[in-house]
C-alpha cells in the first residue's frame, strides 16, 4: 500500500492544446471517469508544467508518483514529498488502443477516401 | 436508487464474434475495466442469446435494465423480475468515440493508404 488517498492531476484540454496534445474525451468526461473508479479519490487540474510544487503541499500530498517512462524528470520534488516512478501496466497502452481503434473501425472511413482519392487522381491525371 | 447492488453481463469475445462484433478491449479487461467501477458490484460472462432467464433467477436478479434503445425487447422477462430501459447518457456515445479516435488518430495511416492507393492507380493507369 502506497497510501490512504489517490488524487489525479487531470491536465485540462487548454493544457493538452500547450503540450499538442488532444484527448479523446473532455477533461470533464476524463474527471468524471476516474472520480467513477473506486480506487481514485478525487481528481484536480493541471493547468502548467510549474505547478506541481504547489499541488503537492495544497492537498498535502506524501507520495508523487509517475509513470517510469519519466524516471529521473520529477526527482526535484525530493526536497517536499517521496517521489516514486510506478512501472507500467504491461500490455496496456492508450496507443495500441488508439491504433486498433483506427485500423479496424476506420475501415469504412479510409475505403471512401481511397475512393474519392482515386477520383481525384483519375480527374488530374 | 433502482437496487443495492449492480450486477454487469458482459459478452465473452466468442460470443461477440457470433454477433459480428468485436470489442476494443478483451473479455478478460472489460471485465477488470468494469469491476474497477464503484458503481459495478460484480460482472458475470454473457455467452448466448438465451441465458437471461436462467441468469436472473442464479444471480437473484428483481430489475433488469437495458438501455433504451431496446424497449419492448425484453418485456418477455416482465414474469420473473421488473424490466427497465433506462435512458442512453446523452452526449456518451461509443461509437461517436470511436469515429472521433479513427478521425484523429488515423490521419497518418490513412496518408500513408492514400499514398499507396494512388500509386496504384497510376500504376495501373
Amino acid at each position: 500500500m502506497l497510501g490512504d488517498r489517490l488524487l489525479v492531476g487531470v491536465s485540462t484540454d487548454e493544457f493538452n492544446k500547450k503540450k499538442n496534445k488532444k484527448s479523446v474525451n473532455s477533461f470533464e468526461e476524463r474527471c468524471e471517469i476516474l472520480s467513477s473508479c473506486q480506487y481514485v479519490d478525487g481528481t484536480f487540474p493541471e493547468t502548467d508544467w510549474e505547478q506541481k510544487r504547489i499541488d503537492i503541499t495544497k492537498y498535502n500530498i506524501n507520495i508523487f508518483t509517475m509513470g517510469d517512462d519519466w524516471v529521473g524528470e520529477f526527482d526535484f520534488l525530493a526536497d517536499i514529498c517521496q517521489v516514486m516512478y510506478l512501472p507500467r501496466t504491461e500490455g496496456i497502452s492508450t496507443t495500441f488502443l488508439k491504433n486498433n481503434i483506427a485500423t479496424n473501425f476506420s475501415y469504412s472511413i479510409e475505403n471512401s477516401f481511397h475512393e474519392k482519392a482515386i477520383e481525384k487522381v483519375i480527374a488530374n491525371y
